[in-house]
C-alpha cells in the first residue's frame, strides 16, 4: 500500500505544477464547473450519503454526529455558494510585496506562490470536502483529502464531482485526489511523503492532531483545541460584561472559540454573578464554579479537571481571582492559546492584556466568536491555526500561499 | 536524562514570557552589557577555543573545518560588531499590519510577538552561537543552543559571557541556554519538548536536518542545501553571462547560495562555452559536462551523480539543453529550491522563468550569490530557510516573530 500513497503524492506534486501558474480566470471556470457537477450529480451525492447516514445509525452514532454528516438540498444549495463566494474572492497569487530598488541596480520583491501540494485529514461534515478543495484550487494549490471513514460515500460522490469539473475544464483532475485507503496505515505513510506533499493541516480530535505531529516529517499546520477565557476586570461596565459573557458561551457552544472558562475580579463577584448565573441557567448552562464563586452562587463545583477544560457544550468554568495578576497567571498556565479576552473599561490593563496575552486572538471587550475568518473580514477559511508559524488564527486564501524572493538585475555580481 | 532536559525547556518558556514584553530600550542594554562581558572574557574565549582546536587537530579534521572552529582576536572583534548591528536594527516586536475598523466598529489587526522558544541546532562555528542569541535577544523570544561537540568548550565560554551579560541587567540568564548533555539521546529528548519550544532550526549537514524532521514533534525550519542553478538562454549578453556564472560559482564556493549547475541553450553553447571554461580554469574550478558540451569543450564527463548534486567546492556541474522548457523541467527535478536563475535578454522567457520556478530565491540576470539577508537589506540572519512555510529564503528578525490578532471592541457580540 505504501506505494499506491507515494503514487498519490507524486501526482499530486505534479498536478501542483500546472495549478500554480494557471490564470485566476481559468481557476475561476473550473469552480463555476464543479458547482454544475455538483449540481447534476446531486441525486447521487444524497443517495451515497444516505449509505453513510445508514451506517451512522448502525453504529449508534449520536444525533449530533449524524447532523454534522448529513447532506440534504438545503445544504448542497449552501455548498454552492460557499463555492461562489470562493470564486468571487481576490486571486492571492502573484501579487509582490516590498518590491525595491537595492543601492547596486537590482530590484527585489517577496512575490506571493502557492505552498504546493497541501493535505488534509479531517472528521466528519462532508462539505468540508468541496470548501478545501476550492480554496486549494483558488489559491492554486493541489490537495491530497484523507476525510472520516463515516462519510465516506459522501466524500468520494463530492470528489467526483470536483474531478469531473476539473476535466471538463482540461486542468488535471489529481489537482484534488482522495484516499480511498481505509486502513489506519494509509495516514501513517502519507504523513511521511514529505518529499511530494508541502503541508499537512489535521482537523479533528485531539487524538488525531497528536498523531499526525507524532509520525509527520510533513510540516504540520495544527487546528487545534479551543479553551477560551475571559477575565472580568475589578472597573467595568457590568451589563456589557454580562452580554459578552453569554454571547461567547451560548451563541454557538460546539466551536471552537466559544467561551469555556470566566475569571472575575473579586471586587466584581458580588454583583456580576447573581445576574450572570441567573441569565446562564436561562440558557441551559451549567456552571461550575471555584469556592469562593461557591460562597456567592448557587452552582456546582469545580473540579481540578474543569481547569483548562474545552466542554464544547453548554458548561462554563467560573473562578474568582484576587488580581489582574493572577488572571493573567491563570491563563498563562490552562488557555490553549486560541482566544482569550479581557472585559474592562481601565485603559491600562486593556492595553497590557493586550500586550501580555499570547493567544491567537486577544479581545478586549468583545465576543470570543468573533475570532473568525469571515468576521474579521478574511473571506472563507481552511480552519482556525493554533500554532505560531506561518499563520496564527483563521486560515484564509493567502495564508494557502507562500513566498519566493525575486531577484531582478542586469549583470550584477557580488564582490 | 529526559528530565533535565524537560526541565531546561520549561526554563526556557518561563525565561520566555518576561524578555517576550520587554522594551528596546532595555534589550539593546542587555546585548551591550554581553557585549562587554565578551570583552572581558576574551582571555578565557580564547583558552577555550584553544582546547577545541586541539581536539581538533588530533582527531584529524581537515583545515578548512579547523578554520571554521577557529576564534582569534580579528573573529571575537567580528562578533561584536555584529552585536552592535543588530542592537541597531529596528525592533520587530508590537508592530501592528492591517489596523482596520470593521463595520460593527471593532477594531482589529495583526501584531508581531515573540515567537516564544527557539530551540537551534548547529555545527562548527561558534561565532553562531553569539550572532543567533543576540538575534532572539533582540526579537524577544528565548533560545535553546545545541552546538556541535567540536566546539563544546568555545560555545561554553561565549554562553557564560551572554548568560552574565543577561544577569547584570536583571533578565533572566535562561533566556540563552546552552544544551551541555553531549549523548545523542539529548537532541532526541529536546525534539519532543513541542510543550515549551515553539521551532527546531536545524543548521548543517544533510543527516542532522534529517533526524530532526524524523524525530521532532516540534515544528522545524530546516536550513537545507542549495544545489543552485543558472540557465544561459539562447539569446543573451554572453560577456554578462560569463561575469554572472563566475561570480556565482567562485566568489564563495563553500556557502549555500553558490552555483552548482549550469544549463546552457545549444545556440550559444559553441560561442560561450570555450571563453567561460577557460575562465573557470583559471579560477581552478572543475568543470563536469554532459556529453553535449564534451564535444564543445575538453572538460571531465559528468556522471548520473552529478546532477542535483551540491559541491560546496570548486566544481560546477554543465549540462546543454535543447529549449527553454528542458531547462525547466530540469530545475524542476534536481533543484533543491534554493536559488535558480536565467541569464536572458528575452524579455517573455525572463518573465515565464520568474513565475514558473518555484525556489526561495528566483534571478534574472544576477548572481546566485545575492540569495542573502545582507545583501537584501533584510539585516543579520538565522540562516537561509529551505521550507516553504512561515519564511523562506533568508530568516531575519521579523521572521523570529509570528502574529496575534487583536480585536478591540466596546462590547459587540455575536448573531
Amino acid at each position: 500500500m505504501e506505494k499506491e500513497i507515494i503514487t498519490i503524492a507524486q501526482k499530486g506534486r505534479e498536478a501542483s505544477r500546472a495549478i500554480a501558474i494557471l490564470s485566476t480566470e481559468r481557476k475561476n471556470a473550473a469552480l463555476e464547473r464543479i458547482g454544475s457537477f455538483v449540481r447534476q450529480y446531486a441525486d447521487t451525492i444524497l443517495a451515497e450519503n444516505a449509505k453513510d447516514i445508514e451506517n451512522a445509525h448502525n453504529c449508534n452514532l449520536n444525533s449530533a454526529l449524524v447532523d454534522r454528516l448529513l447532506i440534504n438540498e438545503q445544504r448542497i444549495e449552501n455548498m454552492l455558494e460557499g463555492l461562489s463566494d470562493i470564486a468571487s474572492l481576490p486571486d492571492p497569487v502573484g501579487a509582490v510585496e516590498d518590491f525595491r530598488t537595492l543601492p547596486n541596480g537590482l530590484q527585489t520583491g517577496k512575490m506571493r506562490v502557492p505552498i504546493g501540494v497541501i493535505g488534509i485529514i479531517y472528521e466528519s461534515r462532508p462539505n468540508v470536502t468541496l470548501d478545501t478543495s476550492a480554496l486549494c484550487i483558488k489559491s492554486g494549490n493541489a490537495i491530497i483529502l484523507k476525510g472520516g471513514s463515516e462519510a465516506y460515500h459522501s466524500n468520494l460522490a463530492l470528489v467526483r464531482a470536483i474531478r469531473d469539473g476539473l476535466e471538463a475544464e482540461g486542468i488535471s483532475p489529481d489537482v484534488v485526489q482522495y484516499l480511498e485507503q481505509r486502513e489506519r496505515k494509509a495516514v501513517s505513510y502519507l504523513l511521511k511523503q514529505d518529499a511530494y506533499i508541502d503541508i499537512i493541516i489535521p482537523r479533528g480530535g485531539p487524538n488525531l492532531i497528536r498523531k499526525v505531529v507524532e509520525e509527520s516529517t510533513i510540516p504540520v499546520i495544527k487546528h487545534d483545541a479551543g479553551v477560551c477565557h475571559l477575565y472580568v476586570d475589578k472597573e467595568v461596565d457590568l451589563e456589557m460584561a454580562l452580554n459578552v459573557i453569554v454571547n461567547s458561551k451560548v451563541q454557538r457552544p460546539g466551536v471552537c472559540n466559544a467561551l469555556e472558562c470566566l475569571l472575575v475580579h473579586k471586587d466584581v463577584a458580588e454583583s456580576l454573578l447573581p445576574p450572570l448565573i441567573k441569565h446562564l441557567k436561562e440558557e441551559a448552562v451549567e456552571v461550575r464554579g471555584c469556592l469562593r464563586s461557591k460562597q456567592i452562587v448557587n452552582i456546582m463545583e469545580a473540579s481540578e479537571d474543569d481547569w483548562g477544560k474545552e466542554y464544547l457544550d453548554k458548561i462554563l468554568a467560573l473562578r474568582v481571582v484576587d488580581s489582574y495578576d493572577e488572571a493573567i497567571a491563570y491563563i498563562a498556565r490552562y488557555s490553549s492559546q486560541h482566544t482569550d479576552g479581557i472585559l474592562t473599561s481601565d485603559y491600562s490593563r486593556a492595553m497590557r492584556f493586550m500586550k501580555e496575552v499570547d493567544s491567537s486572538a486577544v479581545t478586549v471587550n468583545a465576543s470570543t466568536r468573533f475570532n473568525d475568518g469571515g468576521q474579521l473580514g478574511f473571506g472563507a477559511e481552511m480552519g482556525i491555526s493554533t500554532q505560531k508559524l506561518h499563520v496564527r488564527g483563521p486560515m484564509g486564501l493567502k495564508d494557502l500561499c507562500c513566498s519566493k524572493n525575486i531577484i531582478l538585475g542586469d549583470g550584477q555580481t557580488r564582490c
